[in-house]
């Protein structure tokens, strides 16, 4: 398709993007071309858009950021099966090798060499967006595009959350960005006997609530160890989920759970973290499980169960909606703490 | 304690049962004495009370029969550590060696070498029940008698079905007795996406409702391969729960399960059953497993977790209520299919 | 490449199968050609071979049959990426959608819409294959042609065996085909305690020796209940690999087998099986699991594993070699029961 | 049994033990006497001796210390089942409470209240030994002293080597003390395609090769990363057991392993470990292991086959033996760092 379309640029080094005019994106033979219906800003976004130090090492610009995303086929490679114009999609951000050990046997959200729409070439924040016809995911027409547009993070949150054996447990989870409070519906939806909330933010443990939480906790004013150890009988959790990226809010964790639990971690430490791994992993008996990304395709039909049946409502955790036009309110959101998932229409 | 009770007593061979006056029975050091509270009455009571040829092979008259139950302690051994007079407790009817390769790996419910409280030895049809200490769980105050009663056959139900992979994935309940009627319940605790509950009585089908299941299916009326095929857009459910005892069920089930699904068998049939194992097992890449009692303690802890939480409100599932003395009435009810389970007080 | 190749090719519906001068396959873009220097014979080809049933009902001549092969790359296709000529390959014979659940959630084995090498299209009993470049496998270069053309059916019984929980468990392999005795020095390396081999052929039973059985036993002369309980105390075998097809063998492994044991089917059986599931699937809370095909690629690396580490030797299941002029020696000798593995050079 | 006995007891606090007579203990009816074939010195009694800052804190003598022993029962208490004077048997040195969630569920190791023979009560190095009936391990006869006392320590290396998937897996084994050197014999016996085996002490390494390593890397002389990276072809192994105790090692460890690779912990390290936690344990989908124990008695039926199948010789582990008079002797080599395990016979 030719023409020119708007797009988010970041357009130089240094913190902002801007709205400009470009020239819709030609494609390959393997790609399609997607007209975007519903976007959503990612913490990736917001780390390239304040130009932090992982930026200025990764970011080639110009660039059109944005990888979340929900819209319809208008164009088709010629060498693509399978997929059609009008077909309405969302899409796994991570473009993989396809050829290492980790693609080959089921664990491509590892591969070794891959690169990140919107980050290593262009995304989505835009009119139109050329992806590989190998990223493609088939969304159900009932599902709306601002929730479709979600399941790339909820997917982080569903890989994270059903990793461990939720149905009974007693879990916790450290830290209420977007990937924490999703992760509380999860794991409400998937039984948890007990759900625990845990930030330093009201407005956070707020929605945290409403996603199903049996219990919100400052960990600014209340001493989270004693409420969880007295309300779980001394026993701990059975499942903590580390989002916080906070190394006392980790630390914390480990003296809350039970013997022979379970721990996982999805979350960036901006510095090495110290642990005591005698008293809190080894003599506990305890599995720590690192999580990063969606396995392909198995993450994606878990997020696509859950948002289809109506088990999981993540309407709580969308609190900001603008045009691609206001995008730069939706930055400030983003960074004020006080949202949740902010989305950007095209 | 010395006295006379009551308690329901298979007297002789043959059909039936009597009420009568029996001694309050002794303890031994190991065990204690639990005032009953709540009964209720179990399909193995059904086969006792209607002497077929499995309780004519097995059972030795006279004998108290019953053994689910909720009730306090009145009485402790002397050599019991770690329970008091006054707690409330429910049992674990599978009284176990201890010393087998199964008993010392965690697989105990598959002793060699078990015996069953009202089916071995006395049971708990009766105003005073004695079981051995190492039998007993304690039960949360909050717990009504007749659920806590229910635990040991909703435990049957926990262990199947969560022994399965349930989250995010389509489930069958075959057969709406009431251990396919708490499995069906349980499966929707846990965050199946859809419970599929099937069965030949439309009263069973009507609780299964009530229970959690996105769809009933009457199989006298209904295609349920058709039906259940054409719902899960011809892929068909991930985890298929055999609870029905009916060959052809079985059978049917193997053709609406997708590849590589998984299978538990809770049944008792009454005949060998002939399968297709080359295209429904081999082919279909299908695992199949056999279910039977309650893992010690795990399965406990489970049905506890999800019954004080409120996850599994198993109120739909008590159809009838009867003082002891009009226990014909409740094995009536249990014979007519038009009943759940059926609570008896002393 | 142009020009005349031999081939061993079906001609015509009926029993038999004939060595003539084809062309050399056309490749595609997607495709690859590979010089053939070593194939063998399947069960598979067997059936083709002797055009019985499942073959009639399947086959449509003419077709270039086999599918078991390593070779050297010749010709590489325009769109394939990752391979050269010269590569030393061996290929997964089953062509996949690579669109379906089972796709896309590594269970590719269980594709609903493949199609098979040699059987659905043609084959590698020639000079030279054509075959997709999916489904190539990279070979080290130590391995030799005739063993890396059997990592095929390895694949199999590593599928197979490495579904269960090998490491100091008690294993019984009924059944001493080819694959059986793969299982066999599969279990032996992976560290079982005890593996039983069985089958009803002396000549068998011998190779099962050499590949590191603790035990041989000869079902026709040896009441192999008694033997296996006396010998494991009475408890039974861990696991249970059923690959002899035959329903009786099924049912009295299902006597053998420890309470709480594994099951594994990896057989085609002629008719329906009548199983006592109540008391010996459901009572002995046993797990059985169907079997079928090759993950890929995840059961190729732990084949390649095997082999490579030298901790498989394979060599004493290979029989009989043949120069492919002679394959009808190869079809005599695998349908006599007095073989292992047939190879066929070009 | 009346009478006297020599034993080593901790007789004060501060360094040291002495060779001396004692009463031979008078059992209680849950107990059993044994008398003393063969023990071997843990790293625990090496604490004890040297009286570092954790026996101060624990130790209160007069203290008969030891905990792994080969024996026969001489003597059975009045409610002991299922043992009789003359069975040659172990023991498992935690007495756990056996009424906590985790002895209720399998994870008698991770008991919140157990107690450790030798340490908080009187042990095994003595001619006669009284341990309750609930410790006990049934050993096969043909099964030598010195090797059956070493089941304890054996038994560690058993849960931390096979709670992760060895078979066709490379391993890394770094800390080559006793447990270290039984998991690189566990790991080849459990089918390990590689082991590697790490040190900094040439001695350790020359058995560590003994025990079946395929590579042993000096890491005072060696780039263990290069090394092990370029020999996995740069993926790196899949299991990486970290027995060594230091903070380096492990820091190390997590740089040679495979994106989605597996770790356990079985070490204790004197200080917190500082680790960067979002590049080598997020980003690379490690799974982390604490392991600490024995399961009750998985653990001893795989420790017991792995000795009784001959898969696993220990022998080379066994560097000195000396008569319970000598066991300076024993203590001074225990110090040395050149050597395995000391066994000492009374």
């Amino acid at each position: 398709m030719n023409g020119k379309m708007k797009a988010i640029v970041k357009d130089k080094c240094g913190a902002g993007a801007v709205l400009k005019e470009v020239n819709i994106p030609q494609i390959n033979p393997d790609d399609v071309l997607i007209e975007v219906q519903a976007t959503s800003i990612c913490g990736t976004d917001l780390h390239i858009y304040n130009w932090d130090n992982w930026a200025a090492n990764r970011i080639d610009p110009p660039l059109v950021i944005g990888h979340e995303i929900a819209g319809k086929i208008v164009e088709v490679g010629g060498r693509v099966e399978g997929w059609d114009v009008g077909d309405y999609v969302s899409i796994e951000c991570h473009k993989i090798c396809g050829r290492c050990y980790q693609c080959r046997t089921g664990q491509a959200h590892l591969c070794h060499d891959y690169s990140i729409l919107g980050v290593d070439f262009d995304g989505v924040f835009a009119d139109y967006a050329r992806v590989p016809a190998t990223n493609l995911w088939r969304n159900k027409v009932t599902l709306s595009p601002e929730v479709a547009s979600l399941q790339d993070p909820i997917g982080n949150a569903v890989l994270t959350t059903l990793s461990q054996d939720i149905s009974t447990k007693t879990v916790a989870v450290m830290g209420c960005g977007s990937i924490g409070l999703f992760s509380v519906g999860i794991a409400a939806a998937a039984g948890a006997e007990k759900v625990y909330a845990i930030d330093v933010n009201d407005y956070r443990l707020g929605i945290a609530k409403k996603m199903g939480a049996y219990m919100t906790i400052n960990s600014r004013d209340t001493d989270v160890i004693d409420v969880i150890m007295e309300d779980t009988y001394n026993e701990g959790v059975d499942v903590f989920l580390e989002m916080s990226g906070n190394e006392t809010a980790l630390v914390n964790g480990l003296k809350f759970i039970k013997y022979g639990g379970n721990v996982a971690l999805l979350s960036v430490y901006p510095n090495k973290v110290s642990l005591d791994l005698s008293n809190d992993v080894v003599f506990q008996g305890l599995t720590i499980r690192g999580i990063t990304g969606r396995r392909m395709w198995d993450t994606w039909y878990k997020t696509a169960a859950l948002l289809n049946s109506g088990q999981l409502d993540v309407s709580h955790v969308i609190t900001h909606k603008f045009p691609m036009e206001r995008f730069e309110e939706g930055f400030v959101a983003m960074n004020s703490g006080e949202s949740g998932k902010v989305i950007l229409y095209p």
